[in-house]
């Protein structure tokens, strides 16, 4: 998905409420604030937007000097939603379909985005859980995905944010794990799950973990390692978490199952629902989504 | 009031709503977002936001080869204020202080800006005009302008926008009329109201009506002519319609009474007050927002 008019002002507006995040001080958030608006003047919009979110991060830590300002918090996140998982983990076996459970129970994690919203509560995300066990939802494309699983040799399962990763295993403990490996950034990135975050919530005893080499919000394939593009070459399933992996993957012929809760109007225009949504969407749509560029660019 | 780092995503996403609402061209809307971030990237924070409005719209008026891209609307918002004044008028007699609901309306007309909203519809504004009739609002403050207007010898009426000056008029009508000067914009500026709007909504007929030989959207009196200059030096009392005179005159230490709907979070946090709150609040105050100045620096 390239970059839209639409995205310029909220990548100044999250450069500002990030370096408000990680600092208290005022001339750092100018600083930013202003390189981030040179970035701007001369964007290539053929980018994906998570490119500019790479970028202004690098810059953030950079003026900062801190090289995992967000660390602190992915641990809260990482502890609160561990001890969600203990509640979580029965309902999901006690349901009639664990997979559709467990696939709603991953977007609802998908509510834990610093890089979207700069603060959570726990009335906040215990609403989610429970939105998210009951609201519309494709439910054929959970049988397309139990299908596609079952026939794959080889799945990647690319993670999103620390906390949210508890709710993605619930998901994989559901699919067939000898098959799945789960990849997370290759340095940290926003609040983006990194191989600590994996290994914290215990993710690494139970499925193979590989780390992509890159510090992008997304898969930016050329800013991952040779070895993380080799992976993502082999497998014949990819199961892809949150927009930023939505944004910078899109356009992929692979066959990939995005899971996401659509949070910006710009996403949900081009994957064609509302605001909020809970999106499980297969990739084949790729030819719907050029349709939708198009719509989009003439807009 | 100055410019503060939340208000930079705003002038980007205002340009690129302002260019789409004028234009259909993508070319021209990537042009103004290019053309605003090169104007903020050097941004003087000291200035008020209208300073950075005036530019940017000088731009999209340069960009489209259009000195009033607004003028059609203007017009529409005229013509719909004009037949809600025939039911609105009669309103204001019948409550028990004419004043008091007057100043209700002309806040309710503070709704149609299209600085801040690209489209209203008929059910918004019937329902702000009831709400506003019942809203919580500064009772003791209207005592205190009725007792300003009565002692003042020289009143003048900075306004707002097409169509809300209809409203004003409804507000104007309750005032000394023989003390009091309404002032219009220079230059078409948004869709802020010029002499034409003024004669069109029938004001220049029961008020006299000047204009302050600007294109700022609020009144920066460095831009304004030296005629409107000495007019508003010689005045003992300003009422000043809108955001962009709330940001631009707040600072003043005339007697000035603000009156607005607040729109924005930054003009929220800096009168004290929630957004969508309706406010009459008087200058005196200015020591208070030099205190709200200081805090929030320090946020």
């Amino acid at each position: 998905m390239k970059t839209y008019l639409d995205c310029i002002s909220c990548f100044v507006r999250q450069g500002l409420d990030s370096a408000r995040l990680v600092s208290d001080d005022e001339q750092i958030h100018e600083q930013v604030v202003r390189q981030v608006l040179r970035l701007a003047v001369d964007l290539d919009m053929s980018q994906t937007p998570p490119a500019m979110g790479q970028k202004i991060h690098r810059l953030i830590r950079e003026l900062v000097g801190n090289d995992d300002p967000y660390r602190d918090l992915k641990k809260q996140h990482n502890r609160f939603a561990l001890e969600l998982y203990d509640l979580l983990e029965p309902t999901v076996h006690s349901t009639e379909d664990p997979l559709e459970t467990a696939v709603r129970l991953a977007i609802a994690g998908n509510i834990i985005d610093l890089g979207v919203k700069t603060s959570i509560s726990d009335s906040d995300i215990h609403k989610t859980i429970n939105d998210s066990l009951t609201a519309p939802f494709d439910e054929a494309m959970v049988e397309q995905l139990r299908s596609d699983t079952e026939c794959a040799q080889n799945i990647l399962y690319l993670a999103d944010n620390a906390g949210e990763i508890v709710f993605d295993r619930l998901l994989i403990e559901q699919l067939p794990t000898e098959k799945v490996t789960v990849v997370v950034k290759g340095k940290p990135i926003i609040n983006d799950a990194t191989m600590d975050d994996a290994e914290f919530v215990g993710l690494t005893k139970i499925v193979e973990v590989i780390d992509n080499g890159s510090d992008a919000p997304g898969t930016i394939l050329e800013t991952c390692s040779q070895s993380f593009r080799d992976r993502f070459e082999a497998a014949d399933l990819v199961i892809a978490k949150g927009q930023g992996n939505y944004e910078t993957l899109s356009d992929s012929d692979k066959n990939i199952f995005f899971i996401l809760k659509a949070k910006c109007p710009v996403i949900a225009e081009h994957i064609g629902c509302e605001i909020g949504d809970m999106i499980l969407c297969h990739n084949p749509s790729v030819q719907v989504n050029q349709r939708k560029d198009e719509y989009y660019a003439k807009r």
